[in-house]
């Protein structure tokens, strides 16, 4: 595909668009409008319209857009039409939840792989998964060819697990560790940290 | 405090740099400047100057900032310096790892009390939390003035308890469901949806 740069803003967004209009379909939409999807995701449809107007032309004026035309797309443009490979390292609480969880797969991710350091869980099996020494991530990925990880390590060891993904060839990694990671300039990070989205909004509440 | 309105996207960077200065204090820094502050979170020094200056005068020429002095006033800024309550909807996996979950203590949150609609689980003990009934949720979280709430239902069933948290006062949803929510305009969300962040690092990803 040729591509032109698109403002990160803008790419932020494609996937929410793409979400609301997955859900629409599931519930048997076949067309919306931009004033439809903006209800839905909170933004507006001039900014939905300019968004998705800097990757074609997906509406037509009067009848909006056709929903599983503009899915196809947006998993075209994310390059999630197809399934990524995933590994987790951290095999902690949060690490069995994101395990088990079945929301992954239809979305274009799985996880092919866990690792963690502590020899009590080392060769566990974890929904189907046996959980990898971490010793082993640089080999083990490399192997594989993956590129994308989640961290779910402690913020003390995250900055150590991400220095040997990267060595393993890993270009992104959704870091829920609360720190932040240095990378080099091609490799991406994702953050997800609760408390993060929990400051944020105390800011805007009344004072106690 | 008398507040003059801040761009959303400098509220969101505030944590960022908060919690790279609480893990410097940790590690025993006094001191440090927009460039080493910048270097941790990925972010320009002129960005971070910039960002702080609209909340007062923290740095000085040469010598940097400060860091408990930063931390105090980010931590007020925030409105964070004290905790606040933080109830929990939806007792699965995810919920449990959250309940268990160390880290919001010490960041200005604490979980009072959780919920579920499961009547298998209502009433069972967890991490010393007794799960309520979800149909108790308006009359109990309005009972103790909450105003913070985590979601961590299932898509279908989000919208739903969220206009039940909207009932009973809360100001501010921690949404993991992965579908948009619709609140009125005194209420904020912010989402977590690990899947979103995995499409947007994926849009940069050489293609397969």
């Amino acid at each position: 595909m040729n591509r032109v740069k698109v403002p990160d803003i803008v790419v932020s967004r494609l996937p929410v668009y793409l979400r609301a209009l997955q859900y629409m379909a599931a519930n048997g939409s076949i067309t919306t409008s931009s004033q439809e999807l903006g209800d839905k995701v909170g933004i507006s449809a001039p900014q939905i319209r300019k968004d998705l107007s800097q990757f074609g032309e997906f509406g037509k004026p009067g009848t909006g857009y056709h929903i599983p035309f503009l899915i196809e797309h947006l998993l075209q443009i994310l390059k999630v039409e197809h399934v990524w490979d995933v590994v987790l390292v951290g095999m902690g609480e949060l690490g069995h939840a994101i395990l088990r969880y079945q929301g992954f797969g239809n979305r274009g991710f799985r996880i092919v792989a866990c690792f963690d350091n502590d020899p009590a869980k080392i060769g566990e099996l974890i929904a189907d998964f046996k959980v990898d020494d971490a010793e082993k991530i640089v080999e083990k990925v490399r192997a594989r060819g993956t590129k994308m990880a989640m961290l779910c390590v402690p913020a003390s060891a995250a900055q150590q697990v991400t220095d040997k993904l990267v060595e393993a060839g890993v270009k992104g990694v959704l870091n829920y560790a609360p720190v932040s990671l240095t990378v080099p300039p091609d490799v991406r990070v994702q953050y997800i940290d609760p408390v993060i989205g929990l400051q944020r909004m105390a800011y805007y509440l009344q004072d106690k």
